[in-house]
């Protein structure tokens, strides 16, 4: 699959970008690097990066909306900074061993080192944000504060039933929060008036939904080749995703009973995880998490009918909104 | 033991900037506030906070020196946040059960809970210290990058023999970075000259490690009954502390061989931690490691006649530094 232009157009500036935020002596910075695929194991020179979507957003709207990508990049990289600073401390959260394919970063160095420089990322975005002008700043803390709120949301509802609203409640939060952070720090990087970053933050939500509706799917039915993931691994993971909540809101009698027992189990089997996927499959799950992620894309392109793109850029856009449907990792 | 007008004078109000600061409805909010001891185990409001050293030294400093009180009081608030959310994550990385007198959050909330609030409040600290102008948030983001840098150090120096000059640049991170940055801090608030500044940084260093090195001795002798903690604490928690690193440079002999056994154990058993206090008692540590506190806290003093405080604040901050030399928790 090509990957769309925002993805690969600003890759290398971001990557340089980050690679000067991390660029400490000491041991923290360096777990930092292979924490972010900069460095690898040996802690030589690697290109092991995810996609880099918030910062790509973030450069592309402030250049698209006439703002500097030099003067952008430090918010790009921040914004990234606390994608990963989240990420460290998710994987402790949910005991997730690898990360593209390799140990996470509290699987090699322990827990307590894993917390800590968890925190160390989130006080380096915020070095990185000091230039980027107090209204950016402001967004991008309020932003992380909100993701915060959502994991919070995500770790208490361990154990209930959780329902179509109170899961979009969480993704908006958890999620969503970080992508319209993107739009809207771009936006204000840019200097465009307040109705546009508004109306840059719904696209934002939309986006952030349909990006996360896509990602639960690939967690139950991905394919390990390309997510490094074996099928099914949210079920194990007793992970609140969208298929989860349409299963539980739909499933009646003993599909019912089946989802409930699995799901208070303190270990998921393998041949558990083949009964959920089978009463999923059932019930139409995929299908409707497949329609959702078009609708809420649909949303997001009717959002950006009313930006003041160039037609280059509104055609960039919709060739990310039109990958995020179909992308496989 | 009377507390020094430092910390009690500003006491109400910082508590009610903390208060606002923690003002959320969630679940997050409810935790981040009986951590901070603005409320007990049922939600019921508490008073069981710490010393608030360090936001009383940013009020008491910008206050001196010319500042306002409502301008530097989100500055103090947020150091005090960032303290917090340290200690929260502290809990987490020592193990340790109870805080205060009252169980950890991680001890009361799961492991996964108490790493995502501390995360809350680092970011709580940030939007804070949005409104105190940019060099002074500079400086707390930089303290907070030392503090967690040095954190780090103590993390890494985990089962290896810690000198003395090695301990104290741990400190002066892990520490001296925040005490140092409460002062430079209200003297940025109160937009004195950076040379001042500078002295202000000075200052807080040696209290830093004064204060620090009175903390070591607390736990290794302080008073269960005062401390809330029993004897020895720091020796059964293998803390590099300034006790250990000076015992273990002039142990000798059977000594020295009994401290590295003790100390490369797995657990510490009480019998243990009384053989390694016999070691320290007949080495004389305990009364080097006053004769340090001292020393530090002259130099403070010394420091102190550099600053353009009044006669009042002068007399104030040796106040301070004498009750430092002696408190009991």
């Amino acid at each position: 699959m090509t990957l769309p232009r925002i993805l690969t157009h600003y890759r290398a500036q971001i990557e340089e970008g980050l690679l000067k935020s991390l660029k400490g002596k000491s041991l923290l910075y360096a777990i930092l690097r292979y924490h972010v695929g900069l460095e690898d194991e040996r802690g030589t020179p690697a290109k092991n990066m995810g996609k880099l979507l918030r910062p790509s957003l973030v450069l592309f709207t402030a250049e698209e909306l006439g703002g500097e990508i030099e003067e952008a990049l430090p918010g790009a990289v921040a914004l990234e900074l606390i994608h990963n600073f989240s990420l460290i401390h998710d994987d402790i959260q949910d005991y997730d061993e690898t990360r593209r394919g390799q140990p996470t970063v509290w699987k090699r160095y322990g827990v307590a080192q894993a917390i800590n420089v968890g925190d160390l990322m989130q006080a380096l975005a915020v070095t990185q944000a000091l230039t980027v002008g107090k209204e950016a700043m402001s967004v991008l803390v309020e932003a992380t504060v909100e993701m915060i709120e959502g994991q919070g949301f995500d770790l208490d509802f361990e154990g209930k039933v959780v329902g179509v609203n109170s899961y979009l409640a969480m993704v908006d939060k958890k999620t969503g929060a970080l992508i319209r952070c993107a739009f809207r720090m771009g936006g204000l990087i840019a200097c465009v008036p307040s109705g546009v970053v508004k109306d840059l933050g719904k696209m934002g939500k939309e986006l952030g939904r349909a990006f996360q509706i896509r990602d639960d799917l690939l967690g139950i039915w991905g394919d390990k080749a390309i997510t490094g993931k074996p099928q099914g691994t949210d079920i194990r993971r007793k992970k609140k995703s969208l298929p989860v909540a349409i299963a539980l809101a739909r499933a009646s009698g003993e599909e019912q009973a089946l989802l409930r027992e699995v799901y208070a189990k303190e270990e998921i089997a393998d041949n558990d995880v083949k009964r959920v996927i089978t009463v999923m499959e059932h019930l139409d799950v995929r299908k409707t998490g497949e329609e959702q992620v078009s609708h809420y894309l649909k949303c997001a392109t009717h959002q950006l009918a009313e930006l003041p793109f160039s037609e280059q850029g509104r055609e960039d856009l919709q060739e990310l909104i039109d990958y995020l449907a179909i992308r496989e990792k």
